[in-house]
């Protein structure tokens, strides 16, 4: 059994670098956080997080900040893309170990892959990736575990299906990793110009069973989990493509009627038109609970890694 | 008598919302924070507030912090235009059904007027107005009012003029209807140009005695309050005409020469030339006072909307 | 013997307003804070700093966020340039006597020399120089003393180099005036474009032995403190000048080769190339400490000037 030792001073860079088991329990210890998002706690008091966004991020780090508050710690960082633009003037390597001077942990957000890695290297305190390139965003990963979870009562068994961009979103990435250590099959919608990177899927169809699928009905019935992202018109070249294909994507009330009733709709937000208004009022809507549950995973992150679990 | 439970989770859109009973509620709680903002208090621990400004106003921000901080509870949010600008990618119904996901209560500045009305009917935590459009700045009418009685000790009886560009100006629409709750008489002084906007006149001018002029010195010598407002050269099609007026909205000693010696000075700030540096010394003077009343009057609202005020 | 009273509410605008005793007691109160900075404290408990930053400077600004929340108190403040210049509609002494009745201290940084004294003047409450024009930089210079002082056990006899651009760096400049107060002897290596300015020369050779160099062998072998600045290729009228001076004033293992091996190594950061990456990770090496040691000589006036120390 994993204890909360073994969280103490841990770098969050990749959902890969955690087990099932060590998965687990992060979304145990975050549901231990449930009581205390009321209420507040002084679990970190004294203790500080620095938020270096060199790319504006400003969900992520809102939440990263209220899960920061409410165990009683305080934040300092840069998310302005002018004031973090001077910082570009030293190198990453620098910018880290001056700020593990201010800081007891570092949340990091960067335009380019490995950039959290790096940083991790460099540092003497531990690191958070909150997003780097199109590579990873394991805490994204964790609260969809998390929503899941707490909506179905497991992970294990369910019928899951993401759809939309699949090939630039870095939250599907993580997403697919996690999800490939559960029980699951995993259908994978998109156009067939967004489809999943061929490693994502090469890296996870070992584990578990994967099929792809450019028509949402194909797999909408069975499914448990229907997780939606945005399409972006910048990404066709040809504008008529985008419009041919736009439309399958979009998720209404007539798309949810050859749904399950108990299927949950969830979107790693902001969502622009590929949900309907009038979904968010019926219970299949997950997507403004998934914001809920980002703050008590990354509570539960930060009170692991700064040791105040026991 | 109304007592602090009518205040809890309640939204703070117009001042117009709030009776003569509400509001004489609110100051008198007001002054009871006067003795916490010296040393500070724990009466809002563990609560959050965040700050939604999609339009930059650093005072009015951080007078809100300051009230925050001073009742022991934390701030999130945004007012750098470039961060606010990637969140009008998605609707603001959304951003608000995220953010109170992340605190206790929402405080929102925005260029379009019924943006706060708007968004308190989406959030399901309550939503303070802190200016939106030219529409009204209610906390700020309130800390005007409490200004008025702590120097006055009253407000009922008091002759009161308000000067200056009295057609753009959110803070003189508002402070016009939270005082047409009082038994005031109440005189409009502009150029032609910039008179109070006829609906709001119509609103008020049956419950106080209200009278319009281009001339100061007309109403001056019996006035007890003198609040005056920034004339902005932009206001006028024909520069010659600004010219023209300006120096007669320019309150200076040798103005002042014809009010009574217990007049009070007022301006919301910041202000450009009209009030000379000259009168900041005298006992005239009231607009720095009001930016420290700024700070008691929205500990008050914090404390009685969150809940804390028994 | 000097006292924690004497500081009470006083402004620190420049390095040459405090004594030689006063210094030594801001070092020993410094020291103390070191027990504190590890788990936090409650000293400054309701209390507000502003940062009032018209200049970016993250470092800074970080340096002393993470002062005051050690500390138990709160920040506010803008650093934004856009947001900043929006203040600039209104003079500076208004804005100090607005930000006045928000904060119980004022940390200012301003392009303006001049700026941080004209602060002070008008307000009611302590002004900190975080740096203003070219002027001096009095909390960059007490870390830098500390960092001597912690690391050579002494100030007093110690053979110190200021090497770099001695002309435009303020924190060469305060650091030069901070020692003036101690037996040293100071050699202010340059190239001859980039020379101390004249009148610190001037002001300080009175008190402690100086000498100037172009060449750094002259001085390194007998050297306790190498204070290492960056040479801008933008000082340089001509290039040609530039491409042959910039070699002599890199710090690397082969030039630390004629170095006593006990010699310290200081730079003010950011640094780009003027000391090599290889001499990171030699004892030589203290810029990542003079960070660390900013802390908590920042958290040492702060407690000072609030009152907090007994």
């Amino acid at each position: 059994m994993k204890g909360s030792h073994e969280f103490v001073n841990r770098d969050v860079i990749s959902i890969r670098g955690f087990t099932r088991e060590e998965i687990d329990y992060i979304l145990e210890v975050s549901r231990s956080m449930e009581s205390i998002v009321e209420r507040g706690s002084d679990m970190l008091r004294g203790k500080i997080m620095a938020e270096l966004f060199f790319e504006p991020s400003t969900r992520t780090r809102l939440s990263f900040q209220t899960a920061m508050y409410k165990l009683g710690g305080n934040v300092i960082g840069f998310a302005e893309p002018k004031v973090s633009s001077v910082w570009k003037g030293e190198t990453l390597a620098d910018t880290v170990r001056v700020v593990e001077n201010y800081a007891d942990i570092i949340v990091l957000r960067h335009p380019l892959e490995g950039a959290a890695r790096f940083a991790a290297e460099y540092a003497h305190i531990p690191v958070i990736n909150a997003g780097s390139g199109a590579e990873e965003h394991p805490t994204q990963a964790l609260l969809d575990l998390y929503t899941i979870l707490k909506a179905k009562g497991r992970i294990d068994g369910l019928n899951i299906i993401l759809m939309g961009d699949l090939r630039y979103g870095r939250t599907v990435h993580s997403l697919a990793y996690a999800l490939s250590n559960y029980d699951v099959s995993l259908h994978l919608v998109s156009p067939a110009l967004l489809r999943m990177r061929p490693e994502v899927i090469e890296d996870i169809e070992g584990q578990i069973e994967v099929s792809e699928h450019t028509d949402l009905m194909e797999v909408l019935p069975d499914a448990d989990v229907l997780y939606v992202t945005r399409i972006q018109k910048e990404r066709f070249p040809d504008l008529g493509e985008y419009e041919k294909v736009k439309g399958s994507y979009v998720i209404d009330l007539e798309v949810l009627k050859k749904a399950k009733d108990d299927l949950i709709v969830m979107h790693p937000l902001p969502r622009v038109d590929e949900i309907a208004v009038e979904v968010d009022s019926t219970p299949f809507a997950k997507y403004f609970e998934q914001v809920r549950n980002g703050v008590v995973v990354r509570m539960a992150l930060l009170a692991l890694i700064l040791g105040a679990v026991k």
